[in-house]
């Protein structure tokens, strides 16, 4: 058994596998990180490796407290990847982006893929069929887009995600909740439209905390995931074993 | 002449009108605004009227200090405006939006007008051919954004606006230039295009800071005009001097 675990800027996500088989997720805070490693070890036994990647603030410390009881892996951009890395600054590619190409590239032979993790940021991360990792963007994610409208002007409420009733806001509550839900679900259908414009053959995945509202809300066909990282964690940490 | 003023979030912007006729834009600080008022004022003598509209967290001691010299006037949302306010919370639409609005009723009558105001904010602002005004929405601006990534995330860092080289950023930067700048591209054609979907006889508007840089970049066809607050402002007061 394998515990891989995803540290974001906002939150932990962690999940056990056997093999290629999910067993169980967990979503946690920073400060309960060691809690709830020790529990997850104590009902999980059989837990052989910890495979962590982080683009958060949190260091390597409070992982290597449980280097004792199994070995400990922290995946970074000097590993071994399945594809070919084309960024021009590959240094300042965030892992977690590394890791969604890594699993799109496994998962989905000889295809374009794009990937859209829609989390504290959405990101849009693009390996054409010759695995050839060529980049993709970054923008801000739902909540953030909240906490923007709030932090940064004089008047405006922080509220919390929110459907919008129409397209039309008829209230600032409602444009507001228009002007972040139905403009992010503009913007990655415009992503999604102007990447099949330019590739044919080509596969959309989407993940991260906002998949199932985001998911339903897009004119285009995709395949929502939210475990998407998770088990792209595990399939890279396989492809690592199998290759080191 | 008049003298009309747009306290914004991050600027304010001032101009003198000679009835319709626009004759010079003024755009500084909150902290230099005595400073060019009084300036304003020496070098366009033939003024008579200030005209004040902010959504800034300015109040109006700053400008009352001219009431001697000349005539000072708020406009707030209890002036009588040329539409009918359908928004079901009239007191926090903000004046800007009002001004906005109201500029496209006077302007372009008997149309259905879409007025978009790309500043700190993006507002979406509503008037159909009927002159209701039905509301909108409010999204970040270009500038929130990028400020945005860098202060809610641990390793992003803090970009001034750029051109995005391609649809797909091949480092970092490209890619935080793609995500926000081409993001809010696809954004606003898609508010555009659902607008055109529900409404025929459509005339839209393209006002703000980032007027020029984003229309130029838009599919869909506007009126750029970054003025059109001002402007507005000015024929929110002709108006209100004609119904007073």
């Amino acid at each position: 058994m394998i515990l891989v675990v995803d540290v974001g800027n906002t939150r932990i996500k962690a999940a056990v596998f056997e093999g290629a088989m999910l067993l169980e997720v967990f979503v946690f805070s920073q400060i309960e990180l060691e809690k709830n490693i020790k529990n997850i070890l104590k009902n999980f036994k059989k837990t052989t490796d910890l495979m962590v990647s982080s683009v958060g603030d949190l260091g390597k410390q409070p992982f290597l407290a449980f280097d004792k009881e199994i070995k400990v892996h922290f995946i970074s951009n000097k590993d071994s990847f399945p594809f070919q890395n084309k960024y021009a600054t590959p240094q300042t590619l965030g892992i977690d982006r590394m890791v969604l190409a890594a699993g799109a590239t496994l998962r989905y032979p000889d295809q374009n893929r794009l990937v859209i993790d829609a989390g504290t940021c959405i990101t849009y991360d693009f390996i054409d069929q010759e695995n050839n990792y060529l980049g993709g963007a970054i923008s801000p994610g739902l909540r953030l887009r909240y906490e923007a409208l709030h932090h940064y002007t004089a008047k405006l409420p922080l509220l919390s995600l929110g459907i919008p009733e129409d397209l039309i806001g008829k209230s600032t509550s409602e444009s507001i909740h228009s002007g972040v839900v139905n403009g992010l679900v503009y913007e990655i259908d415009g992503f999604i439209n102007q990447y099949k414009a330019r590739y044919l053959n080509f596969i959309i995945i989407l993940t991260g905390g906002d998949t199932d509202f985001l998911a339903k809300r897009l004119k285009n066909t995709i395949f929502a995931n939210s475990n998407f990282l998770l088990e792209s964690l595990n399939q890279t940490f396989q492809h690592k074993t199998k290759n080191d």
